[in-house]
């Protein structure tokens, strides 16, 4: 293990990114500060090696895919979806240490997952499906976000829904006061996290009435569910006192977003995101502005997360003050010191 | 006290910037380690507050003013000119440690002055008067630059009249032979340094004929006015004969500086400038002029200035050879050590 | 002995530039750690000094030169050729301890050649000649490229022919098989390393063909010597058996590559180089062509190189895997090697 690695969860699985990004290019990115190259290979499958040729350190990801692996753009050695070296230009007999290192690799729902835990390990289960990628009542899209921040603090910002009225004023957060009045409920287990706020009787902020035909105020709900690895959060309105937001049927505008959160580095982070709709029919092109218009709100939540970030390395070894709408984020990071001290209990 | 505060001396006004800064958004400057906001509220009252909430740590300056006082841009706790947290959106009750730093800050003459010194202690006395910005016979303009050197080498500078013959031929510096051959007088007392050089009968510099009448030959006069956080550079010329250089009342082209120097970090500086003049009533829009080319030449010495502190960054521990026109930097930082002193025999 | 510099053989002649890059202004580089001011007077002689005022420690490179020497950009201090200072404006008599290092410049076939030793060493030998930069069957061209990467990685690159094949395939490269198939012979004596393929009934690559009416497969040589300070590649081709690759003064098309690998710091380094062809009658304009496609051949080179050091940065302290093409550039390494043995065991 290196040397930070303590500072990430161990052998689980974390989003790499999105089924659609592995094009004929191989792809550099790092996770837990693992440097990986993802590539996928004309018949379809897809793999992760460790960004590095064994010969020269040149990053694999300036190499090229080619049917049997992935060849290196120095001196041409050719590397196979196991990671094992299958030709060296030149040579007769390949070097039996002439390798580089695999990880798990899975394509499931148009999500990449990536296992990460010691070098000899292997996972015992399966990365998590996603339905909504494949339901037909939905249609949607995303990004692929780098954080100059750490993850937990994506983290605490997903699960807090109080600051929608403060940085999202214009797309999603509508008036302050709703926010804050509106009760809060906060459940965990051992392994997940669940906030959940309802908002009768409300106006719908801007992004909601560009994109459903609502009569006047709504009865809103945000319902956040948090893993480790990944953040689904459904959000919604229906036209007030159509339906009962006890109902998991219920009717109106949906929105259900994935987030992926992938530590890069102790002090980065990847976000990987979608946002799946239900569609009016008298509405057009409406998937096409909830993405543009989550893009443009996670924009706004990257440019105060990366500022609380850099503030905080200005301003190295103060406590923060607590308020109640801490809870759900304050759950998950008892959750992750949870499973890092597992971490710890093993390794010693 | 921080880690590097013993670099700088304690207990003391320092500029913060000019009056006409502050207008609907808040500004954030460092000063001597210290990060802050300064922002003005509509009625006109003006505040310094650590940049930093005292939630989850987003820069203040990040949020919005308000009659009442600035409010974060995260999760809208809103704080007052004297830093305590007045609002906190949600929060029936507001708990007492929700509060941030305050530092004194004055308008004065159009500078800002802000007053740093122990958490818990006040200052005894105001910041400086400045009469040239309010005396009808001058007009000014002024900028703030910014420096990626320390704070004492801008002090080296401005105290060391002999750069300008090579520094800044094109604008104020004229012949260089000038500047090195006329006397140069230094006093000084514990708190001020003063340069003079007279240069009677010489020929005026580009900026000097361009913004006054002279008939040929001038008697030229340099006067530098050095403390601690400001220098006053009062220069100008008259026609040669017209009148005695000893004469504080005497007429001709004047030019009065105000130079406010406080260092942002040890190794970097904020520089508040201003130029006033007399405009000549044959001459139109000679302030422009004389601000514009004052610009160019601070311009110059910020160029000369960051390539002199790299270098000493590249050479680190060296030497450097006296001659007698460093005779008023070395007094000056003569001064500022012996604060130092005076600070650390408090501390202990 | 500065810190560093045992990571660099010490008393020797390292490449500076070229004749042409010193005109009227001085030139700021820095060769083994050492900072430098390159500059020519006038009457046509070169010198190289610290890069360092002793007065106020200004880069000298940001100053003027003059028929007499180079004057600080800051105080007018007027250095000579030797480094001493012969002008202090304003003062009569100039201090014993104003000067500057100096360092040992030749210019000799147009190249700059600077000593770096012991400060009160002197060059026991002048700096080796170059033949080519002044043979009338021959035109060059040339540039002077900067590495954010060690030198010893550009050695490897020069003395590794097998990489033509996979960064170079759209110019000098030709099909990869070639250069893998073909035999390697190297050669090494205690202060050099040849490296010799010949390619006899190959094609000849687009640079090559775009540059020699060649009548089909070529008889093709690569002849690279290497020595600590530069590299002499002779690479070329000839109508296929017009010719023995044995005999020096065979006909064809020529290139003759100079490349002089001077390192800048620890971590980057300088590489001038020049390429000289002997131009076919037939052909016109072949000389720039023949450069022009040189500097893309070495652009990607060090595009190759540069992400090979940030990688081995990422990778810290990982064994790289030999095979037989590593056998010239490790031969070179040990050279080195034993050459900061004997600077070691000189100095204690």
């Amino acid at each position: 293990m290196n040397a930070t690695s303590n500072a990430f969860p161990q052998g689980r699985w974390w989003v790499a990114g999105f089924a659609w990004e592995l094009g004929e290019k191989p792809l550099a990115r790092t996770f837990l500060d693992h440097a990986m190259v993802l590539f996928r290979t004309p018949d379809g499958a897809v793999s992760a090696l460790e960004d590095r040729c064994c010969h020269k350190e040149l990053p694999l990801s300036m190499g090229a895919v080619e049917p049997r692996g992935l060849r290196c753009g120095y001196h041409g050695l050719l590397f196979d979806h196991g990671g094992g070296c299958i030709e060296v230009p030149g040579l007769e007999r390949i070097p039996g240490r002439a390798r580089v290192r695999a990880y798990p690799l899975r394509e499931r729902d148009q999500i990449l997952w990536v296992w990460i835990g010691a070098q000899d390990a292997s996972p015992r289960d399966e990365p998590p499906a996603y339905s909504f990628h494949s339901d037909p009542r939905y249609t949607f899209g995303g990004d692929a976000f780098h954080y100059d921040a750490p993850y937990q603090l994506i983290h605490d910002n997903v699960l807090d829904l109080s600051h929608l009225g403060y940085v999202h004023l214009k797309t999603i957060g509508g008036n302050p006061g709703v926010h804050t009045s509106a009760q809060l409920i906060t459940t965990s287990t051992p392994n997940r996290v669940r906030v959940v706020r309802w908002m009768p009787n409300s106006a719908p902020p801007p992004t909601y009435t560009a994109a459903w035909p609502f009569r006047g105020a709504v009865d809103r709900w945000q319902e956040v569910d948090f893993s480790l690895s990944h953040c689904e959060i459904w959000t919604g309105a229906m036209d007030a006192g159509s339906g009962s937001l006890e109902d998991p049927q219920r009717g109106g505008f949906h929105m259900r977003g994935f987030h992926g959160v992938t530590p890069e580095t102790a002090h980065t982070a990847h976000y990987f995101w979608t946002v799946a709709t239900n569609p009016h029919p008298d509405k057009q092109d409406v998937t096409q502005l909830v993405v543009q218009q989550t893009a443009l709100t996670f924009e706004e939540d990257k440019v105060v997360i990366e500022a609380q970030w850099r503030n905080q390395c200005r301003f190295p070894g103060r406590s923060q003050l607590y308020i109640p709408i801490d809870d759900g984020p304050t759950r998950a990071r008892r959750m992750i010191d949870a499973l890092l001290r597992e971490d710890a209990a093993v390794t010693r």
